[in-house]
């Protein structure tokens, strides 16, 4: 697989995860309750994927960075609407 | 940075990542109840993460593939309380 093949893989992967948190923003809107979820899952995870941006960062690889920045963004989201659910 | 160290700091990102679903294991597991997460969060994720592999075995980047395997085990294992606790 060539080079600009793989980084669209990546991007590809990349769009599936960060649209994984897009239900659960959706349902918690949706229901006002986030009682269930852990803050530190998103807490955690959005310091993971800092740390996964910086990865992308140093290997060139973008579909790593705009996933991880969106992901990010996302737990945040997710660490707010708890709070104002809560 | 060289290329261990670039592999080292991937390893260190991905470990930080994988833990994030921990708390909500141990949240669920412990309050016994996970209605408020929506089905698609986990799902979406575990698809996702499987592509991640995917893109990490290509790229031979250990750290992306072990994180990933973990995070998906961690998906899997939250849709499994969930159908358990409901």
């Amino acid at each position: 697989m060539d080079s600009a093949s793989l980084e669209l893989f990546g991007l590809l992967a990349g769009a599936v995860t960060s649209m994984g948190f897009i239900p659960q923003l959706v349902r918690g809107y949706k229901t006002k309750k986030l009682d269930d979820i852990s803050y530190f899952m998103p807490i955690v995870l959005a310091f993971g994927m800092t740390l996964w941006f910086i990865y992308g960062l140093l290997q060139e690889a973008l579909a790593v960075m705009v996933a991880n920045t969106f992901g990010a963004a996302c737990c945040l989201v997710l660490i707010t609407m708890k709070k104002m659910y809560s």
